[in-house]
């Protein structure tokens, strides 16, 4: 149950992401709905053939499917002025990222992985809807260009793990995980925790 | 057996879509070859991939290789004068994006998976091929870029699953539901059947 | 044990070959050890993926993790000098296409598949980590650039699958065959052994 919630509000939020940039990239409609989608089941769909899960719990339940496509078409009706986009597009990642690495790792313990895979697994889950974004719309994935980014990601699956290892309530380690991941991330957002650029290359 | 049919001349036309589009990109005749392979093999590898069928039905049998390499390097020798390029390209990937979503649905239908489900898998077999040769020419993927993609893929998915359910025979319903989804792409192109672009973000 | 020293070692060099890549693209250190760490394990998990191994190897054992991230630290923090980073991508990628195809043929094979199966396999898994790093760049990948790459990967996968069929040890058969695959690659570098672009293009 927590785990349908956690992955149907990720689900709406990496699909705000995708329309976003589906709008900046200035995809018609379908486009948009169709990047939408992409963004908000990718992740899932690459947990659910990496732990073998066929056919992926995603494609198995409309919910998962209707979710993505409102949000996506609600966006292109509704986007906000074209300067705030790519703004909206980082923020909406940051909590997808924080919703999809909980879920993705819980999800990953749950069917029996040791915790070092689920985290690694986690991590792909929440990684890999944007990164496929990114990719369809021809742009280097953040997870290459944003500092602390699969790093943030590896926080939060950390915190699923030892939660899950000491028995804590699921609910509360999964809120306290999202939460350290998108608090990482707009923090790095907000002050440019830039790491240094390999030096020799000049500007 | 009609399946196999449909999947090699499916596999034959998408591989004369990634064949003409690398020597559009001016691939050498390897490069060529592994783009009409990658395309033409593509979709199915991710439909067995989201069934659980290991290895790929396409990795088993020479044939499935024997064609698109073949059709590749007669593309590459004969292809014809630039300008037609393009459209070769595209008319290509109307009429395999037909096939290879009808073959995916009912292959995903005799695999058991829901029909809803099986709909799904039949589009990302369509769509899957011609998404990758895209993104490893660096372009936008079609279906993001061309109104109807993914509806019209839908469309022919639809007739192969309302065939299915109510026990008509497989191969009319097969060239029903492929020649829907070639006949929307090719009106969609020809009559540039655009969706509305996002307002706001002016030209 | 042939199998896990040639994958560290296939994993080592590509994670090189990403990182090389990843400083000429000016990513930060997150972003180099990223790519050097998905260069290096994409291969291998394409390949678990492909033969049904739920989750793959690689996510499972912290050494497949530990060597490319060490390794593209090492990487970013003493790369050569800018105008030798293109060589050094392509001298490692040659040597690791070289490891990953024959470790990949031979992990096939012991799954038991059929060797015209495994050899398909084997060139996915050393092609796949490369063409997802040039992917994530926003290059063509050189599979399809580059001459006579499908070409050589496949001659190694050959070399194995035979020696497996004629019961030749293990060892030498698998040196034999990335030695193939690196020495070809290697001679179409130096030697510029391109193939003919299609005609009627001009130039």
């Amino acid at each position: 149950m927590l785990l349908v919630v956690l992955d149907l509000v990720g689900i709406a939020v990496f699909a705000v992401s995708g329309a976003l940039a589906g709008v900046r990239a200035r995809l018609d409609a379908f486009g948009v709905a169709v990047l939408g989608v992409t963004t908000a089941l990718g992740g899932g769909i690459i947990r659910d053939v990496l732990l073998g899960v066929h056919p992926p719990a995603t494609l198995r339940d409309w919910r998962y499917l209707l979710v993505p496509i409102v949000t996506s078409l609600v966006v292109f009706w509704m986007h906000p002025a074209f300067a705030k986009l790519r703004r909206g597009v980082l923020l909406a990642d940051a909590v997808g990222l924080g919703l999809f690495t909980v879920s993705g790792t819980a999800t990953a313990l749950a069917h029996g992985v040791p915790p070092y895979t689920a985290c690694l697994i986690g991590m792909t889950t929440g990684i890999g809807g944007g990164a496929l974004r990114d990719v369809l719309l021809r742009e280097i994935p953040m997870v290459l260009r944003k500092e602390i980014y699969a790093l943030a990601a590896l926080a939060g699956g950390v915190v699923v793990v030892l939660g899950a290892r000491f028995d804590m309530p699921a609910v509360p380690t999964a809120v306290v995980g999202a939460a350290l991941i998108v608090t990482i991330r707009l923090i790095a957002l907000w002050r440019r925790w830039n790491a240094p650029i390999a030096r020799g290359i000049g500007t």
